[in-house]
């Protein structure tokens, strides 16, 4: 017989959890892991709320198990290290964000992208090696090898800081990757929700031109007086469209929802890269003459490296990028999480774990 | 009042043209322009049958002006130069593509990339800068700016090499410009017909690994033992397809008819790019978690700049490649478009202009 799932993580632990696809979090509680040689240990102060939470939670992915505690963009200070541990010490302003495990030995994790493994694990609803379901961070504590542990610099505030673990650098990755980090290019982001609030602070300090291309004209005060985007463009006004035809050498598209690639491409100049980093259920229509008559390109990015994270929290924290954030208690998930898929927030929700998430006798 | 094409063009020529979107060729009398200060004049030897022809010669795409006389992969010996011609002399083996002009002051154009300039003229069917149409290489002779004519290195056949102009040069520029063609990659063609055959040459000459992909299984013993492919999936085969699965570097897909790109995606590796040079009108089917996951970009490319077209020419002459034909008589040219349409051919027609094609009084 295998040892039960309180035996191999004898720690308790507490959080807010689904019981089923209704989605609907409750108090929960539950174990973790001593704290290995390599792990690091850290109470959770904050954790953003995603919106792949909402996907997760209801299972439209499809893999989802529960119980499930999501949350993958946590932020905590440390309180236990293991004694192989070489970053990380007691006292210190950690995060982790979508990843807590990969092989470490196939050619994208030699290359620092183990968000790309084959074998990666994500923060919550998988099954880790030793068999248990991993948890995140609506939750009282956390432990993780200290290899998917995020450095976050003083400066930086953990509540505002937490979003950044994923949503961060769900944008800041393309950026890099396909070149749109080069100061005078012209960069335009698609969908002003938690991801693109944060791609126009990135691209700005990045030194590229930002306009935000939104089916909605009431965010153009906002996007261009508060997040510093240089322009804004309503995607369903021909008038304001067709003049920016062939004027972008990149998009970074933040939408989940299915809608028309066809304007995007055509915004793009020869060369121009469409990227996508949200991720609709069906297919989209992709005419490929456009692509073909301007040699453009549409591509795909998910999260990035451990590397490349820390690398981001740096540049955020030198930059003082953080996101825009309504704080809430956990009692308010709930609420909070319907009303993020309304899109009714400015622009992620954190719950404020440390100072409103309390023990309960509940399972 | 203007002057009519013929005061414009007083040389007399002849050819086969389409007179209407039934796409039937028939002999043509028509005239072209006088030897311009920098342009050559040449005798057309070889002309290549494009699929695109097809496409053209029934109006598909909508844009067709007709009388129609098609013809893109134009080889010859000139037989005039004007006054400030520099790179060609008489009795030069020369070539003309797809285009014949673009604005040589546009951002693509200053990076010699003519074939992605807005105003870029096609060699055939399209108005030109003086008002006339655009007649291209099922004629008799062909005038060009020298900017838009290929030098043929003598040790390459003009006949095997025509095909070159625009079959070449469309999977040529995809490799080089997407970093396909470095030694120990890995690459795959999908579709054996005129571009993919050449595209299997090409990679092979570039040290890459090529896999042949195909619907149909008979293809099998061809690709590899004739043409030299290293190896071959069966689409439609799950035994062969799965274990081929984040394999591939890249892939460089010709076929023009809908097909579905979900399972191409999945023989990516992460980073792997689905290259499309062919043209399917209806919009295909994108599926976007397997663009994110794997980082992955579904791109296109539209033949190449003239600079680039030269070096592949000559790339293609140090390494002895040229397309597999049939070579035809001028007047066998509606039934090879028919079996073209049914792909039956190996791997491209080619008109043997100088020995077939004779003055008509017809109109």
């Amino acid at each position: 017989m295998g040892e039960s799932a309180e035996q191999i993580h004898p720690k308790k632990a507490y959080g807010w959890a689904a019981r089923d696809s209704s989605g609907v979090l409750s108090p929960f509680n539950f174990s973790r892991r001593e704290t290995g040689e390599k792990d690091v240990t850290f109470k959770v102060m904050y954790c953003g709320i995603c919106h792949s939470d909402l996907h997760m939670l209801k299972n439209e992915w499809g893999n989802s198990a529960y119980p499930l505690v999501p949350g993958h963009e946590i932020a905590g200070v440390v309180t236990e290290v293991g004694s192989k541990v070489e970053k990380f010490k007691v006292g210190d302003k950690v995060g982790v964000g979508c990843i807590v495990g990969s092989c470490h030995s196939c050619d994208n994790c030699s290359k620092n992208l183990e968000n790309y493994c084959p074998k990666m694990l994500l923060t919550y609803g998988v099954k880790y090696y030793d068999g248990t379901i991993t948890y995140g961070g609506y939750s009282d504590t956390m432990v993780a090898d200290e290899h998917f542990v995020i450095s976050i610099p003083d400066n930086l505030p953990l509540d505002a800081g937490a979003p950044l673990l994923c949503a961060g650098i769900t944008v800041y990755s393309p950026m890099k990757y396909y070149g749109l980090d080069k100061p005078g290019l012209h960069v335009g982001v698609v969908g002003l929700g938690g991801l693109g609030h944060v791609a126009v602070k990135f691209a700005k300090a990045m030194g590229v031109k930002v306009t935000v291309i939104s089916t909605s004209p009431n965010k153009k005060k906002e996007a261009i007086e508060h997040l510093g985007a240089d322009s804004f463009l309503v995607s369903r006004n021909q008038d304001e469209m067709l003049p920016a035809m062939g004027t972008f050498d990149g998009i970074i598209d933040t939408v989940s929802a299915s809608h028309p690639v066809l304007p995007l491409l055509g915004l793009l100049k020869t060369n121009g890269k469409l990227i996508l980093v949200g991720a609709p259920e069906k297919p989209l229509e992709l005419p490929v003459f456009p692509l073909l008559f301007g040699r453009k390109i549409v591509a795909g990015s998910a999260i990035g490296g451990m590397k490349e994270t820390q690398e981001m929290i740096n540049f955020a924290a030198k930059h003082n990028i953080t996101a825009d954030i309504e704080v809430i208690p956990v009692d308010y998930v709930n609420t909070a999480l319907e009303r993020l898929m309304k899109a009714d927030v400015k622009y992620r929700f954190v719950i404020d774990i440390a100072n409103t998430l309390k023990p309960t006798s509940s399972i």
